[in-house]
């Protein structure tokens, strides 16, 4: 018989690409396997997982909210509200039976749009947000926004010549998506000089090409605030967005999942696309995914998110049903995680002061970090790196020498890679080369997470790291 | 601007059909909003959904296994092993530790495979049930098992003209998913008239129309015991398959994911297609899958589940990681799922007790509820029903009078699916039309869950609809 090989796989499998946990990450697997044998060799003791926003990773220990961990407790062994009745503060008691009372037991499956009642309480927090009305129907809770973006991509690809707008630098979940579903990335470029900044001219010029190589564009993605640059958008530039959907028909795709890690929140306020749609009362088809992954919830295992469709037909909300239930429901956990985010406990409830002082301890230790390493790497000789006013990340420039360039060549590969893999054999840290976001050519980044337990050791040794990189290819 | 429509997007999304959560389930959802109000005026109390296998949904309230809850509330908040260690027996909190120390903090991605220990814990539970070693390495975790059909369909298929040989009747999953990705359904039919049985001779035949029509089989789908049949394999049959497999060059996915429900296991046993193929020494890739969603865990809404893969060489192992790790990671609370279903507690461990009385229960429950389910819908004039040996289902068939399938005509819809509205219509019972899994034409069946709170509410429903059903429609 033949054997099954690569050659006879789908292809567009194949062009798939996915470096937050590719090439960098599995040797960092390979030096933590070493690590836990004594004669390991290797110049640290241990792994930072850079890589990735992942809050509460071990090692980074970004402890969870314990509201939401009361809760889900009780959801997952009810007996407990009367076998231990004084661990548990008297909302969270309230809030389990109100939950428990709608969905029932959490090894049930949900209506697969996701739980009636957790609908609506996402549908209260956008309304809060934003001033204008949600409609729970219109809600699709989701296991991470990730699933949400793949199921909307694949929906709006129509292969072979349909494509997408993605910035660039991007978060590489869409570019994956897009090859896997046969659809094109239609790039436009982040300008680095002006703090990551979105250019309409930039997308008109992409838009301009993508029709010359008679490529339908179908949408529009935002990351805002950025992955990875950290940048928020002001709100005239969202309205100019919104006139260009209108003006190409774009659907537009509005990743929010970082809408509550604001670091200077009065200079850089985040803006939901939905409140800009409906202020300008435009027509624009919008998406916009949201996740308990970040914020200050940081519950990434749990898988839960949502999106809330604006402007889309009833035909096509039932289509999106339809896929949701080939899967059949988002974990129940996850939902419930959603729910512990948007509802949270209010002043003069029980949980109140404790989740107050957890969220505002995360929020300020955030900020703080990465404005110290962001500082702390500007002074680095060949390192610029604008001060991120949002999301969990730092996405620092390299001026490297022309015999470092070369020599990453030689080895085969970009730059910003052999810069990255050599980080990682001499200090154990882990963070992913700009060519894993794609960029302009001959611009080399890359880009670590402000999530670590000590900013000395983590910062003191990226520093170290880059002075002797500097020396060894020739330049001080 | 044009409007986002139907008519715009990816024509495959269209083809998709899902009928466990289809035109009956929405309708039962109808129902289930208006019974909330005084004034329903629908001749039953309440909706029995008898349209998927999803133990502990409300009112069916199939207990969970009261182990894998404690583990879990203790992994969601492991203060509680200091706050109320008298609620949780020792051998709970020893393993609540164990995990914890692998894993940290259930708020994280875990590795995207999975995580290690848990993929251990699986390796081992099928050492033990194969006597075959399993190597970690090959175990993929997944949000149930649907995510790991839904992915390796999507890496099997190579548009335009390729496809997989699904049984008829199938759990529709399999044609939703190829639909999506633009395979072929090559449909092989089961024989109801000898326990729903798999006959070579059919795939045989279903292989050769696939040739002649140019399209390439890919792989062979096998769900053992079946759904929505609940017939068993005997090892020759399975014998019989592989070296089918290895003669048409097919990729074997075993969907095994009801190998814990057997009910009457003495004469239909399960063995699983991994043990065949190693005893047989044969080269065939395999793929097989299992689910805490089914088995007496019954844990549907955590999305826990795996995948082994057999015969696989490493590339395509790295493809699989490469994709399972665009979507991060699958649930925590879903993996310790599967943790809590491979590694039970063992005798004279405190929790075994409890345990073996619960599982003990669901068993004997469920064999007998579906022994005496199948006798009465024997009893009635029009219906045969195999008397499932395994799974949660049963599939009668239904021998309608003309002038009921002449109204079905006039109504556009199929006998079965006139059948399945009107019995929802009127008793609040809502089945899977056989429609929906696909079957021969001419013939007509529904599939309902033997999931039932009271047998006597339920099938007394059923058996008085039928009669009546069949007296409007002229047969007696
Ligand atoms: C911009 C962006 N969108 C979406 C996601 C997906 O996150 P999740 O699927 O965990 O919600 C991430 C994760 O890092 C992200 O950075
Ligand atoms: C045969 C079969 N395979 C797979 C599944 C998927 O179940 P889950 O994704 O919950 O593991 C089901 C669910 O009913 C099934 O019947």
């Amino acid at each position: 018989m033949r054997l099954l090989t690569i050659d006879s796989v789908n292809p567009a499998i194949l062009k798939v690409q996915y470096a937050v946990r590719g090439e960098l990450a599995i040797k960092a697997e390979e030096h933590r396997a070493k690590l836990t044998k004594d004669d390991h060799g290797l110049p640290f003791k241990r792994i930072i997982n850079s890589n990735i926003g992942n809050p509460q990773q071990k090692g980074l220990d970004q402890p969870p909210i314990t509201w939401t961990r009361q809760v889900c407790a009780l959801m997952e062994w009810p007996a407990l509200m009367d076998l231990a009745p004084q661990a548990f503060p008297k909302d969270v008691i309230a809030r389990a039976k109100e939950l428990q009372e709608d969905i029932g037991s959490i090894g049930a499956y949900s209506h697969s749009q996701g739980v009636p009642l957790i609908r609506k309480s996402v549908a209260n927090f956008i309304e809060e947000r934003d001033g204008y009305p949600s409609n729970p129907d219109h809600i699709f809770l989701t296991a991470g926004a990730s699933t949400g973006v793949s199921l909307l991509i694949s929906m709006l690809i129509t292969p072979p010549k349909s494509g997408i707008l993605i910035p660039i630098p991007q978060y590489p979940l869409y570019t994956a998506t897009l090859a896997q579903h046969s659809g094109i990335a239609i790039p436009y470029h982040l300008d680095e000089a002006s703090e990551w900044s979105t250019s309409l001219h930039e997308i008109e010029g992409a838009l301009a090409k993508s029709y010359e190589d008679g490529i339908e564009p179908k949408a529009l993605v935002i990351i805002n605030p950025g992955n990875p640059t950290g940048a928020l958008l002001d709100e005239n530039t969202q309205e100019e967005l919104v006139k260009l959907c209108e003006k190409h028909s774009l659907v537009l795709l509005a990743d929010e999942v970082y809408q509550n890690n604001l670091h200077k929140p009065d200079s850089h306020p985040f803006t939901s696309f939905k409140k800009i749609v409906r202020r300008m009362n435009s027509p624009i088809p919008v998406f916009s995914f949201h996740s308990i992954s970040k914020g200050v919830q940081g519950e990434c295992g749990r898988r839960g998110g949502y999106f809330e469709c604006t402007n889309i037909p009833d035909s096509i909300l039932a289509l999106i049903y339809k896929m949701a239930s080939v899967g059949i429901c988002p974990p129940l956990t996850g939902q419930i995680g959603v729910d512990c985010m948007v509802r949270p406990p209010k002043p003069g409830e029980e949980s109140y002061p404790l989740w107050k002082k957890e969220t505002d301890t995360i929020h300020e230790t955030l900020a703080l970090r990465t404005k110290i390493m962001a500082e702390r790497l500007n002074k680095l000789p060949g390192v610029s790196c604008v001060p991120s006013p949002g999301a969990l990340y730092l996405y620092p420039k390299l001026d490297l020498p022309e015999s470092a360039i070369e020599a990453a060549s030689k080895a085969g590969k970009s730059p910003d890679t052999f810069y990255a893999l050599q980080l990682l054999d001499e200090t154990g840290i882990c963070v992913v080369p700009g060519e894993g976001f794609g960029k302009k050519d001959g611009h080399n980044y890359y880009r670590l997470t402000c999530l670590c337990p000590g900013v000395e050791e983590y910062v003191g040794a990226l520093e170290q790291f880059h002075v002797n990189f500097m020396k060894k290819y020739g330049r001080v």
